[in-house]
Order: structure tokens, then sequence, then C-alpha cells
């Protein structure tokens, strides 16, 4: 019996793919840096069941195990190691249950996020967070990653809204782990744990998570600067007068334009960079929210500051924001940083990408969750320019330098997967990298969770 | 050489309590109905070099470690084992760094946590956790257990503002586990897992907390209601309606006249069951707010409900409720139960309560966060009465049992411990178990953090 066939005989062959054409999509995710090898098969699992003997069959034949969501991941997480076995979760898509009172969602791993947005939203209830993939990427992808987004200056990250997770562990057993309740302290947080573990201790089967009421809509205050440094200072002031805002966004002027050039939205004329900042405080507290927001933008130097006008002004800034990501990627490949520093530090960093980005003579667009001091400088390259490659990977190695110096880390968001292993081990004492190999050896005895992403083991 | 004699090799002499009666203190923690049996010694290390000296000789001498800090817990968690080397962190009590811009501060273990609130207010900042300890517990034992409070309905636990944690761990070494940034996924979540481990992974050196600006004074809002299913119909009721207010409890008329009979503070004259709400959202949507609640209390069959007409009439309100707890104890051992159920089924839980209690001739008063369906049962028995504290344990256990089977959990804030051991096996799944097993294992190679508490390892 070939391998394909013994798969076959413990999950339904319509599951499965092994057409190498049909399977290339699956075997990367949008990392496009980041390297990929030959998988044996694709499975697609459409219920839980089939998970649980995939990785069964995957422990006994000593097969590698790699789940993916939707694949919008920038890190190389879900990309296929040689010989495994990718698990794909997208046609498990269902909300199983929204508990209107519990303010609760059950959820299937392969619902987009966008998705179970819209639906709990018809019960006046809000998921909070919102990775800028959010029409495309799943909620056992955000798990995975412990996606970040726009909300997470006031509302935190996907991990904060996970109440349990059921999952196919290292042992092959199907667990639930988390909370059934607002508070829980029975145990270890397991749930935490698996949050953010890139596949590396499990396969998500359901997700659980935490709701809130529909926000008010809110207010948008724009400002314009003369240099990203000035901008940088604008958030540090924000923060440093007690402000929590909805959101707080850096766009840059290239961004912009290339979002204008593809959607024709007349945004980039006049200013370098733009921060963008929410509040949704109701009434007159959420005016003087925003006020307060003007004037921290005004005493850092911008040249315009103001509430917007109108909401559809509001959101077409939004939307720009949201559109930066695909706009630059139209112009080439793009190389996607994600480094985190404290919001005091932000000026400081942004510069320092700027000078680095002059060194080794690279486009380097800056967006950023300016707010959580979370910069995703943006390294562009012409189509077919090898050379123009070879250098935004010495500049990206920088910018990791640049942020760790800074006491920030290699990610804010996006992960580790292959592209960031090499940033975590600097950012991560050896002592701390020997409790990460203690931790995955003993929930990942038999080795066979996406090895080799996130970490080396130690030993 | 004597054990005693070879520990004074490693640390100062003058940090070393072995004087039985001098050590009583440290023997146990406040679940006065758990066991704790006799130490080796007690240090109380005044930097962190001790702590590691010392762990690292309890290795080489295969010594446990009981971590404490005030010894204020509810489950036995810091109490005594045969031998042990008590490790108490009171000692290491300085704030160490209060970063204002960045709204963190760095602090000792043993720092008591109003001392950390009132040590940040001076720079208009807030640590929200707030146990009703708070006066006398330390900011190490409240991460060691992942304390609650009033404010978790609206703020959440301990764990939501621990960035990151210093400790030395099972291997020996002194590691830094966390973040340093408002954003990090850069590996494992090794703090999560530590927050709320009640000292079976090591022994907490130093935390650094996220701290929020300091919220405008919150209004109250006071319902009175003739039962405890009507007063658990007000909670499900203020959810239902989409709100989150800053506090909501409840108290019964038990623990009210026994406050009133210590403080004489009028309180208890015309309600069964006191339900206290509070809202620190700001102007107009503040008292629309506060109208919700009331809408929600009368809806629930509230016999009065207002907004408090004063700050002095709504701060005698909530102290009252933090007395309740000491005010009990007057009376004679109190057994504290701490389960957690769906907001929902706080009614139903609430009303089956009262049946075991009836059931088994005890007295249980009850106060309760209500707002995160985390009930604090407190079962009070006469000194001296034995055959009412073997009635108050059989009721304790069908408490538990009433919460698992409304789908709750066995501790919401006080940590399992000891005491609720039993109730943790019965609540999670004996693979779940397993991979607690695998990670004590992992990370505690030589079993000595604090064995035999919180779960029995599996094999």
């Amino acid at each position: 019996m070939t391998p394909l066939e013994s798969l076959a005989s413990v999950v339904p062959a319509d599951i499965i793919i092994s057409d190498r054409d049909v399977m290339e999509r699956y075997l990367h995710d949008d990392a496009e840096w980041a390297p990929f090898e030959e998988a044996l098969a694709v499975i697609r699992p459409r219920e839980t069941a089939h998970v649980v003997a995939a990785v069964n069959w995957c422990i006994e034949n000593h097969v590698a195990v790699v789940p993916r969501g939707a694949g919008t991941g920038l890190s190389g997480g879900a990309n296929a190691l040689s010989g495994c076995l990718v698990i794909s979760m997208d046609a498990m898509n269902r909300v199983l249950e929204v508990d209107v009172a519990e303010r609760t969602a059950r959820v299937q791993p392969g619902v987009v996020n966008n998705d179970l947005r819209a639906h709990v939203a018809e019960d006046g209830l809000w998921y909070p967070p919102d990775p800028a993939s959010a029409p495309w990427s799943t909620i056992g992808g955000n798990v995975s990653t412990n996606a970040g987004g726009l909300c997470c200056v006031k509302y935190g990250v996907t991990g904060e809204y996970v109440l349990s997770i059921e999952m196919v562990n290292g042992a092959g057993k199907l667990v639930r782990v988390g909370k059934r309740t607002a508070k829980d302290v029975a145990g270890y947080d397991l749930r935490g744990l698996v949050v953010g573990s890139e596949g590396t201790l499990g396969v998500i089967t359901e997700v659980t998570v935490r709701l809130l009421p529909l926000p008010p809509k809110p207010r948008a205050v724009v400002g314009y600067f003369d240099s990203l440094v000035e901008a940088g200072q604008g958030v540090a002031n924000v923060t440093a007068a007690g402000i929590i805002p909805s959101a707080l966004e850096l766009v840059d002027s290239y961004c912009l334009r290339a979002v204008d050039d593809w959607k024709n939205m007349g945004l980039s004329a006049d200013a370098e960079v733009l921060l963008l900042a929410s509040s949704d405080v109701p009434g007159a507290a959420g005016e003087e929210e925003c006020a307060g927001i003007v004037k921290a933008f005004e005493d850092a130097g911008a040249t315009f500051a103001a509430v917007s006008e109108s909401d559809e002004e509001a959101e077409a800034f939004f939307a720009a924001r949201r559109l930066a990501y695909p706009a630059l990627e139209r112009l080439g490949p793009v190389l996607t940083e994600d480094v985190c520093v404290a919001r005091t530090k932000v000026p400081e960093v942004l510069g320092r990408i700027q000078a680095i980005a002059a060194k080794h003579d690279t486009i380097i667009a800056q967006i950023a969750h300016a707010g959580d001091g979370n910069l995703h400088p943006l390294i562009v390259t012409p189509v077919g320019d090898e050379d123009a490659k070879a250098r935004a990977q010495l500049a990206f190695a920088e910018i990791i330098e640049a942020a760790l110096a800074a006491g920030g880390t290699v990610s804010g968001e996006h992960g580790i997967g292959l592209l960031k292993k090499h940033g975590l081990h600097e950012e991560l004492s050896a002592d701390v990298i020997d409790m990460h190999t203690a931790v995955k050896r003993a929930l990942d005895p038999h080795g066979i969770m996406n090895p080799g992403k996130v970490f080396d083991p130690s030993h």
C-alpha cells in the first residue's frame, strides 16, 4: 500500500488532494520570500473526525503535519515541509452557535474573520480583532498567529477574545482547552499557550470566542505631517495625554500614492505622512477625546489636523489604510516587516528605518499600527530585480536589529514562521529557548506538529 | 553539615527563619480548612540572587519549594509541604520603575496591590486588578493565582495586565518571559502559562504590569431585591441589554447584617439581596448606562433601584461589599466557595446553592462578582462546632457539582491549591490532565516546584 492509499484508508478519499497542480496553492502562505517544500498530500477535512484520524495516521507513519487556514500568513508559518501532510481547515467554515445573552460564538476554524463579524453583527455583537487580512483570513489562522489589527490599541489582540479551543493535540487526542466562563483559573492556561503557537502544538478544530456589544460608530481624526519622525511624535503625544483611541494608524505618502494609482481615491496630495485616529467614545466625552488627539497632532508639528467631516470621509481614509498592502503588491514583490517597539520609541525607530532604506538603496513604504508601536515597513522591489531583493533582505535584517536594540520585538502580530526564526533566537535568551523546547517536546512528543517552524529546539 | 547549615552557606543567614514559632505564620495561607505540613525552613529573600541560590540549593538537595506572597490565598496553594523550603517574597516589595509615557510599572513581587495602585495614581495611572484582598495581597501572589476582583467584568483579570515576568524556573535559571511591547507574538506565551500556575512552575522575582489612565470617578447604581433568584435575573438583564458596567456585585442580607454589626453602617435594613453596579463611562453616555442598569434591575423585580445620590453613599455600599468576608470571619470559620458560571446561569445556580444550604442545614452567605458569574458562597460555621464543619464540607462539594453541572468552573479567581484539586480533576478531561502533567514535568524537571498543588500528575 502506498502512503496515499494508506491515508485514504483512514479519511475519505474525496478530501485528499495529491495532484501537484491542485496542491500548489496549499503549499505556501503569502510570505513569498519564505521557502516551501513538496507535501505528500493536502487534506481538506469536512469534520473533526477527519482531523483526528489524519493526525493519528501521521503519528503512526512519522509524517509531519502542517495546518493552515486561508494562507494569508506573512511569515511562512503554513509553508509545506518535505513529505508532510498539509491539513487545510478552510472547508470547516461554519459558525456553530452564537450565544447572544452570554456574548460568545462557537465557530469552526475555517470561518473567515469578516464573515464572523457580519454574522454576529446581526445580533448587535462585535468580534473586535481586525487584521488587515480580515476579508480572507480565518479564525483558526488568526488564533494560530495571535493576529492583531487596527483595533488592538484599545481592544487588544486575538488571544484576548479566545475563550476556548478544541484541538487535536500532539498525542492525537481531541481536547478542549480554555474557559467556559468569564473567569476561570482552573489549571494552566493551555489555551493561551496554543494561541500564537503557529500549528506547532496541534491542529485547531473549533474556537469559542468572546464578543462585545457593537460599539458606536467612531469619529475619525486625521493629521498631516511633513516627516515620519513628527508623525511618530504625534503618536507619543496621544499616549502621553492619556488617550486610548480605538485606532491610531500611520500611512506614508508612498502607500497613499499606490492606493490612489489603483483606486483613484485622491488622498495622497497633501501629506508626507498621515496619522489616522478614531474614537468610539460616545457623546461629549468622545468629542473631547477627538479634540485631545487633534491637539496632540498639532503639538507634534502637524501641518493639518482635524476631526473628519463625514463618516464617508473617515471610511475612505481607513479603507486606504487597509488597501495599502495589496496596492504595493501590485508594484512588485513586497517584503513585509512587523516589528513592535515601545510607543515612546516610535519616532526614533521610524527615523532608523529611513536611514536603513537610504543605506541599502531600497524603497521602504511605511504603514504602522502606530498606537501600539507596531511598525510594518514594507520593502518594495521591482519585479525581477534580484539585486534589489538581496538589498531588501539586508534592510529586513537591519530593521530587526534596530527594533531589538530599541527594546522591541521581532514580531508584533504576523508571527515567526520561517522568516523571523533567526530574529526570535536573537530576541529570546537561550534559557527561554530551552523552555520552548521543553514545552514543545512535552506536548508534541512525536515531533510531528509543524516541526522547524518558529524556533529551533535547543538540544 | 545539617541541611540548615548547608542552606546558610548559599544565602545570608539573616534571611533564614527556622524557629518553629516564627515560622508558623509562613506555613499556611488564609484557607483555614486546607492542611499544611512542617517546613524545613522559611527564607525571606531581599534580592533576586537569594532566590536563584535558594532554588538551585533545593534542586541539588531534592527539597520542595513553596513560594508565597502575603498568604491571603483561599485555597491552600501556599501551604507548606513536609520538609520544604518556603520562599516568602514579602520583603522584596519595591516599585522599581514607573514608565508614565509607556504606561507600565516594573515591580518586585512583594509589592502590596493597594500600594502599587496608590503609587501609580500619583502619575494619573491605574492598575485595574482589585481583588478584595488588595490592602494586603501582593502582586506576585496575585499573578500566581491570576487574581480577579470587582473590576473584572469590564477590565479583566490580573493576567491581562501582566506584560512580563522574571522568574527562577524549575531548571534553576533566572529567565524573563513575556512581552516588552504592546504587541508581541515572538514564541510561546510562557508568561500566560506562569500566570495562575500557583508556584508550580517557578518563583516569580519581578513583574512588569500594564497600566491604564485613571478612569473618571464612577457612578453607582443600587438595586434591592427580595430574592437571590430575582437579583440573578437583574444581572442577566444587564448583560442582555449590552451594558458592561465597571462593577456588578451581589451581596445578601446576611453579609450586610454582619458588616452592620461590625461597622454600624446601617445598610441591611431594606433588602434581602443587594446588587451594586458602577459605571465609569463619562458624561451623558454614563447617565444613559446607569439608567439602563436601573431598568434592568426593575425589570427583574427590584423593590428599589436608583443611581446613588452621592459619592459617599456609593463608596459606603462598595466598602460594605469589600468588608463582607472579614465581617463573616468574625462569626466563625468560613469555608469560601469560588465557582464561576455563565452569566445567564446565575439565577439558577444561586437557587441551587440555597437548596444545598437548606439540605445540609448550613448557613451560606452570598457575595458574588455577579457580572462575571463568579459566585462566592460563604459557608459560615459556629466556632468549635465540628459537626457544622462536616456539613459545610458536604455543601462545599455539592456547590462544586452544581457549578460543573451548569457548565461552570470550580475556580473563578481563588485558584485550586489543595482545596479544589478534586474539583479540577472533575472539570478537566484526563487528556487535558495529561497535558498539564507533560508541561509540569517539562518545566519543572526536578519536581521541586510546589509539588502536589493544583493537580495530581497522571502518570
